[in-house]
């Protein structure tokens, strides 16, 4: 079957949560019921895989040092984009390199989604223009200040407005879900999450 | 303020979220309230760290490559050992080094905990004999199979009785909290799940 590819950008102090729970539910999605499904990639929809800027090892919020799969130089074609959120994301809103490949991702991707303070990479780069969007909830002022035309929802965790946004940290993994839902269906997000013992709020 | 030092246990098909998602309620963990407080680990009670069993780079279910910290021959004292699971963990119950290795670290922890699936290693080693035990939901009769005295909880999330184990994957973010909540109180956890925006069950 042809697969989904997710490419989830990670970067020096991402959070780990904001990219492992995206990264979790994508990777574990099978079209298949049970545990079994999950021991190959037979019926798994998606290919998932990391991108930093370089191929460097990336540490994450924490210490966590993670290898990335791809460098902006040799990433394949994504489908999905994933950009997370973390205290990393200030510095990288004034460097171009990461703007201008979030705005080249974005111009190709079918979906494109963000994570907690992700959501201001986005905003950034202008792709959250006059639209509805969440972010974690200590930076709803920050991302409604970096664009005056978002309508930044501070009340639900996941928020879908052609781009799909989520609230801080977990809520990541409930983005990933509702993701995973629209394009495969209710019972294989729900048979997901039971795979995972998650309780989808 | 002198750290409790949490070693979190990688190994090949360990499963993301099983590491992750303790690693990510740990490492965030701060005893002053708030956002700025994550800038530093100034107030943060744990100090978080993988151990592997050599230096060598892990890949975890769904291919996320992690750089381990330490491995066997050079990690530092282990206050909190925390076991995740994972398809890995099957190859694992034949390994004497990985055995023996967790009960060397048992015999000197504070505090001994496991995540979905990391309980069949715990089981295997002889250190849930006699106690009440939980693990994801597919591996339960195999739990019991390995030690015939674990009283197998199937109802619960988190079972506490002396070491602490958890349901699937998710639940070992519920499990982090616990720990947190028994050793620093109901406050901290609940102020580090907001932080996460984290709806504790």
């Amino acid at each position: 079957m042809t697969k989904t590819s997710v490419g989830i950008f990670i970067f020096e102090e991402v959070e780990v949560l904001d990219f492992a729970g995206p990264y979790e539910v994508f990777s574990r999605t099978r079209l298949k019921p049970g545990i079994e499904s999950r021991r190959s990639e037979d019926t798994a929809p998606y290919k998932v895989f990391t991108v930093a800027r370089s191929d460097e090892v990336v540490t994450a919020t924490g210490g966590l040092k993670v290898v990335p799969d791809y460098g902006f130089h040799d990433a394949p074609p994504i489908d999905l984009l994933v950009v997370p959120g973390g205290f990393g994301t200030r510095a990288l809103l004034e460097e171009s390199t990461v703007i201008e490949w979030i705005q080249t991702q974005a111009a190709q991707v079918s979906q494109l989604t963000a994570v907690c303070t992700g959501s201001l990479l986005l905003a950034t780069a202008g792709l959250l223009r006059g639209r509805r969007a969440t972010t974690h909830w200590g930076a709803t002022e920050l991302l409604a200040s970096l664009d005056e035309s978002i309508q930044v929802d501070r009340e639900r965790r996941v928020v879908e407005d052609g781009v799909v946004t989520s609230a801080g940290v977990s809520a990541g993994i409930d983005m990933a879900f509702v993701v995973v839902e629209r394009m495969f269906g209710r019972s294989v997000a729900d048979e997901t999450a039971r795979y995972m013992d998650y309780r989808r709020p």
